[in-house]
């Protein structure tokens, strides 16, 4: 189902190239609906801050919690608003075979630069099953492969990924592992973004990463970019931990939600099973803004404590 | 759900600027998925050919056996690739106005430039529904209204058009009831395309009809650009009209599937209920083909007549 | 994909010894899900009254408004709590034979005692591609053909029966072209209900019609029943004239969601396109009520007027 | 939406007292549609040999692969003809609230007993959010809660479950962290069925548990009946381990599948990601089945080894 004429179409190699990759929040209106208008500034600020690239739908960005139809809009939404000045990196991954292909179908037609894959949480399968899974949507484009056990239950042994390496689309690894993991890839000259903001410095630095798939630079994208691009600043990266340590304290990505709701730029509309924080750090927050700088924030209004029921949570959308 | 930021938005009058409109074939693979190789070389002719704009997932596109995610995703997928060359018109379309709704905000969001909107087919309405209706999705952007009484067992009055027609958004009138009532709307300054191929040189030139949504120019597209361009012409049209009459010979699309795959441009694929014209009008095809001139039409390979057992029906897809 | 263990399943013969079928009403909660006590209630009068069966999600219990999972769920709740006491016959018809294929296969592993298929509206077809379009289905079980020209802007010609019926699956005919096809058909050995309650009396007893799917029957269920099985009675017949007119004043279902609605059985709740007659017919409605004895109508509430703002539309849902 | 007349509705006590409960298999179709003839079979068999309940849609029988209307129509049809005889649990569970909520209550509509919850796999949430998770569904019927950290990523932690104990639909624990956490349930008076097959004897006569969601009940209902009913029986656990170490090697159900397949009571095909067992694997099974006595086991033929090239992997169906 491959088109001979899709716009912009990105060689593996620019994709490899890449050093700060952002994954995306999606925000929401009241009634549980994407709120595009939202969606369109926050983009807008990665691209403003230097961020080369944005996962969509990714575990950050709720792909978990839409349904096929919305993330494959919001792909083609983003590719179509933004495909010039950043690069599109639609997360079509799933635990469903069948369901990636899909999707990964789709998200190409509608132009994405890359893919990235999950092997199949909760259902599991072998390992022969996790070559055979990823080889189904290697042959579409530029991949990413995602491997996050504390998420999945199940860790993509090196192994495997050399295998499925022997496809010229992979680019390479969102690891989540750990450091020693990432220098065994990339002493193979197999790319490597780090998944651990926290670990992102010394991932990129000392072990070879090419950079990182970022949470935090959803709040400091300026920030980031020099972590990325500025060469080794642990006093920076030193001033980030905090920051990174809270929003890290519960499952990704309800501190995320909280936090640009309380920097005034989505809408503090929860999906479940997501809840925001609870008020002690949402305070804690306001303080780690305040002593970071609040013009490394994205956004312009003053952060907010916000009260309980500013939030809204839905379950029908 | 709109966004701030959908590249070549187009205003309501440059839609209603448009001349001639194909109302795009979607090509098949054997097992029914789209052929997106073969769908963008037929954009391509028609943009070469001077044709201004494309009507995505029509009847004649099939939009009716897509399902919502196929259908949203070849939009985007045409705005992609092609929505600086040619206008992307999406039959976001339905007879529930919850699809109409959905379908047409997703479309907008992937890029498209202008709605096609039809009247609740099958399960009608009142005319107090019809505007209800209508009106609950005219504020997404352009729209274009088509009326198609044969088909949906139900004519759009003026009145109710006259009613919607106070949205800036309407951009005008696809109409098949015939030249009275497109005079009707023309001389109230309501912007109509002729939905009749063998009608639509005097829509255009006699019953002050801005243009044609054409099933004809999918194959003479150069032919089609002349009629609605060059000034009235009735020897171009008395030439063409026993294609139209040939291709109008059975329900739309089936014609146009078999001729397209006969010149050899598509795959000859159907997805049912629809199935290939017999070897009789096949044959009749050929003779068309030569006597108007086979340069004229789109492909290069000879027009063929085709075996029974060369076509590939489908149903499960 | 048919099961061995189909409990109560139906032959084709019992679907035509059917006499009165009813095309229920789907009623709705404020936010448009299906109100399913208020159903339950519904499908409970039908039974206690001599029903034999019901159509679920037809055109007049609104399937075209419906998402085919809610569609199968209804089938699939019907037969679970009524199966035993009432047949289920799930319009599983589609304009795509793809969607028809796998909506009749489901509503059969449900245990539906069978299918009603409409040929394809809107997008319509060729005499082969309906023959085609029919045999996808007619192995799958009982079937019934609808016929209804005025929606589905196609009339199935006899002759596209004759072919279909070499199935033994087919059990009949739902006909609204008139009594001289209904006899044309019961001359042939061809069971035929009825589609037009206006006429069902005649067609019945005077032109071989085994009975009628009704939509009146939603209102005055036990009355129907004496007109289907309670010998010629033109008495009864001309007293129910009137309620079938004012019924079909407006495309239905708007004329019978109105009814129930005042008659206080279901909340007036409309899914868009569909929105309430105006107050001078629901005057009306009252005023025919009580010229036929409320009694005969279903539920014990008065029969109300109901203000404008009683009605609540919902176009997401 | 809930209904008033749901057939053979059930009470959570039922629910509370059923002592063997089969995640039953989802058998496949050469082209990965269901094989309805073939489930029907094996629900029989588990019928005959005294199973009480099956989880319909687990992650045993691959709910994770189904689209949800696929998932729905399965619950539907094993009420429908085995809703008499045993008892149906659908795996109406989601990392998603929503999908949770819609496929619980369209499981309830179409009659299953009760509902299988799983906490948020992949996408996590906090402990409040679980909570909102659950509380969203357990109003809708009996509820069983499923916690099975090496899938999901994270444990559902005891004081968790208390809280959601409020409800009285929560029927209880399929717990698999062992059989401390049984007993620490039981002690409290929560039920608890085993989620690991090979500790399921011990939690049942010396921990507390009330039976078992068995995966090796697929292949040996009779026994594992013995095993759950019949008192304290080491000697039969210790002749059952080989089989349940054998069924657990690989992620589960890419044994069972091979087994059944091997048994010839399915056919062998695999829906992607998962793939069968190698040769030698296969081998083992057959001595396994020996050892322990064919007659014991599902199906009627001889156990085989089976080719390479007997199964058949499908990824788009």
């Amino acid at each position: 189902m491959r088109s001979n004429e899709v716009k912009n179409r990105t060689s593996t190699d620019v994709i490899k190239s890449l050093r700060l990759i952002t994954a995306i929040k999606t925000p929401y209106l009241p009634d549980g609906r994407f709120d595009l208008e939202a969606y369109d500034s926050l983009v807008h600020v990665q691209i403003e801050n230097g961020v080369e690239a944005v996962i969509v739908g990714g575990t950050t960005g709720e792909g978990q919690l839409m349904s096929w139809d919305e993330h494959i809009m919001l792909i083609g939404h983003t590719v179509n608003c933004f495909g010039g000045s950043i690069k599109v990196i639609g997360n079509t991954g799933s635990n469903s075979t069948r369901e990636a292909i899909h999707a990964t179908e789709q998200g190409f037609a509608v132009g994405m630069h890359a893919a990235l894959h999950i092997n199949p949480y909760y259902g599991k399968t072998s390992l022969e099953g996790l070559i055979s899974h990823f080889n189904s949507v290697l042959p579409m484009g530029p991949t990413i492969i995602y491997n996050v056990p504390s998420r999945t239950g199940q860790d993509i042994p090196p192994h495997v990924i050399l295998s499925v390496a022997q496809s010229p689309h992979l680019a390479g690894i969102k690891e989540c592992v750990g450091n020693d993991r990432v220098a065994q890839y990339t002493m193979g000259d197999i790319v490597v973004w780090s998944g651990n903001d926290d670990q992102c410095h010394d991932s990129r630095w000392d072990h070879g990463a090419t950079g990182v798939i970022s949470v935090t630079s959803n709040l400091v994208p300026g920030l980031m970019r020099d972590l990325m691009f500025e060469g080794k600043n642990p006093a920076l990266n030193s001033k980030l931990i905090p920051l990174m340590e809270w929003l890290f304290c519960e499952p990704n990505p309800i501190c995320l939600n909280t936090a640009l709701a309380q920097l005034g730029v989505v809408r503090p509309v929860f999906r479940l099973p997501y809840v925001p924080l609870p008020m002690a750090k949402r305070i804690e927050f306001v303080a780690i803004v305040k002593e970071i700088g609040r013009e490394h924030f994205v956004g312009h209004k003053d952060v907010q404590v916000l009260d309980d029921n500013d939030f809204i949570l839905v379950s029908r959308y």
